[in-house]
């Protein structure tokens, strides 16, 4: 048994639910409300003391995974079939600074907590925050297309022809991109692979109805 | 031959220098000035299009590693004595998490391309520059305390008795906490992994002069 605990919105947890999708693997979910702060609560606190989302607890393993590029690398190891990091190192570096580009560098800015610190506590506006999170999505989109474009290992997705890491943490971004407006023409490459998950069931019956 | 290109005061780059130190492997440095803007000139940004630090040059490696956490997975797989990650999945997801709590929810916060948007285009005091690196380095060291102290992994390490990712993660992350007097009395178990690791040679010949 493989239960997810995550929130309708989380580009984090729609990273774990693809990965389990295209492993085939089976899964329960809970889901939090973020913004009401089911993350507070005691007994998810037991289970995530950092209260973010996804933790994932599977049966017969002793403590609740946690950080979604932490899970997909646990899933990689124990179900390695299909593979979503390539064979070679190099390649795997490509694939995981892709990801990290997205997770570390874009996505992380634009999380509920941010959010309400710049609203709440700083006092910006709704135009202010649209700014800044329009402000990190385009540079890392930007970095990643320019790489997509130049680097010669995209091919119908971010490397090669079949869905990596770097695909299932690039597509909730978009998601999330196209939630807040974000333009999108400048990244043609990136809208491409876009459109190529949205034909795959595995990302599709991730994204939050 | 191994060249870092990097800035002195980044925490990310800290974390490489760290892991090939442990690893008994030579390398070359080039310093960026991240204030000056040297990450637009365009040298750098043919190596790194992301224009952030640290890349890695690697003779007979065909692309420029990018994104720290995507480097130590490398050298990892590289050069994997002395082993970085644990052997088990369960213990490496356990280090991946803590390594990217740091990662992505606590260091993220306080890059300078952060912070220059909070001051420059937002129009921030340095107190209140202050107050948002203090909670974000609050709320990930507090999270990362209540793990060592809860879930029985920790030892004279982050997990168990040896330097992990988890260890090369927090380490700068506290030299960066002290620069910007975050208070670190809650964190005792933090304090008393740092100060094993200043006993460390790969760790205090990785801190910035």
């Amino acid at each position: 048994m493989i239960k997810i605990y995550g929130y309708q919105l989380s580009q984090a947890t729609m990273r774990v639910r693809i990965a389990l999708n295209l492993k085939g693997m089976a899964f329960e979910e809970e889901f939090l409300d973020l913004l009401k702060g089911d993350q507070f609560d005691a007994t998810f606190v037991a289970i995530n003391p950092q209260h973010v989302v996804p933790a994932v607890v599977i049966e017969g393993v002793d403590i609740a995974l946690f950080q979604s590029m932490a899970i997909l690398e646990y899933l990689e190891e124990t179900w390695p079939s299909p593979p979503l990091l390539p064979e070679d190192s190099v390649a795997r570096a490509r694939v995981r600074g892709l990801a990290q580009t997205i997770v570390s560098d874009t996505h992380r800015a634009s999380v509920p907590a941010t959010r309400k610190y710049l609203t709440d506590t700083l006092g910006h506006s709704d135009v202010e925050l649209r700014d800044w999170v329009h402000n990190w999505a385009g540079k890392g989109l930007q970095a990643i297309e320019t790489r997509l474009a130049n680097d010669g290992y995209a091919g119908r997705y971010c490397h090669g022809d079949g869905p990596t890491f770097a695909d299932i943490c690039l597509f909730p971004q978009i998601i999330g991109a196209r939630r807040y407006s974000v333009p999108l023409e400048p990244y043609p490459r990136i809208i491409d692979i876009f459109e190529r998950c949205m034909e795959d069931k595995a990302f599709v019956d991730a994204v939050p109805e």
